[in-house]
């Protein structure tokens, strides 16, 4: 089994932090998606969408997209716990994952391509779409730190895919200057507590 | 337990169409996502996104984001299963539900908002984007017409979540004028098989 990442893009890292949660050893093959490694078509063989992180198994099945990968281990090695339990936890991490994803992980990528042009050789960069991007990740920080000032963890009293998702987020953000408010409080309690922890630096 | 929904919009669909599929009856209070009733206070404070569908349970507790509130069910009543069985079946469905919801749906999405100016009067649309959106939708159908060639449906041969994403998806494309094309046999052949199920008029 073996994971094509490339170990400086953001989604990867969700799901290195993942299986350092799990602590599930993995192999890794660099791909150099500035290159355009993952446009080719042995890449997309893999991945009709041609992007990475793309988990390869033993028998050459592939699964791609970040959150599908984890949930595969979720459901290989449910301990610890990262996707929750029962209906009603199951639906919260699943929702505030979503939103974070949506809303600031996925906007500061486009915020990212559309106004630094690191893609432009394979998209049309649209400035004012970018920055709009980044306007709207900007917002919903003002949305997870009230959720945050009630809770200890993105989607609740637990550590979860959710607060992964969040922290990789924000780390990737300061490529395009966005980062956390002086009175962004309750985020940065939550950020000093999840850089704590060993798999933040996976 | 009731769900505040707009009936003539997509999201609202892929969750009536999947609690039809469980036979799992429900009440649905209207929203007026046109006037803006979805930016209202109370709303918010259902769905900080401001957002429909909300699924209010009877205490209270608010679940948004369509999949989650589906996924919601399909832990409370497993049966029939339409997120899959098994890490690889469950990690498979929901790659092509992703797939789906992100290069389809949302693309027509933002489509249909950045040309028609639908909500113009809460955002700024951005035609070239909304355009975009558009290429990149069609372009889409290619991928999951050749995915269709090789299984019965979206996710492999079991009728799954991703099915009920992509045939809203479909529908809704025909306000942005998104139509399958005449080479899109698969496509067809499975888009004939899935509204021949009661659900699909949901």
């Amino acid at each position: 089994m073996k994971i094509y990442e490339t170990s400086t893009a953001p989604s990867p890292r969700r799901v290195r932090i993942f299986l350092a949660e799990k602590n599930i050893p993995m192999n890794y093959v660099q791909v150099d998606i500035a290159g355009g490694e993952n446009l080719s078509d042995v890449l997309r063989a893999k991945n009709p969408m041609a992007k990475i992180p793309i988990l390869e198994l033993d028998d050459g099945t592939c699964i791609s997209e970040t959150i599908s990968i984890c949930r595969y281990f979720e459901t290989l090695q449910p301990e610890p716990v990262l996707f929750g339990c029962g209906a009603l936890q199951i639906a919260q991490i699943d929702m505030w994952q979503r939103f974070v994803e949506l809303h600031l992980f996925s906007n500061v990528g486009m915020c990212f391509q559309h106004t630094t042009g690191y893609f432009s050789d394979r998209m049309k960069p649209n400035q004012e779409y970018g920055l709009e991007a980044g306007v709207q990740a900007t917002k919903f920080l003002d949305i997870l730190d009230k959720q945050l000032s009630q809770y200890q963890y993105v989607a609740g009293d637990a550590f979860s895919v959710a607060d992964i998702t969040a922290l990789c987020a924000l780390d990737f953000a300061r490529v395009v200057n966005i980062r956390l408010a002086d009175n962004h409080v309750h985020l940065k309690r939550w950020y000093a507590l999840v850089n704590q922890r060993p798999s933040s630096k996976a």
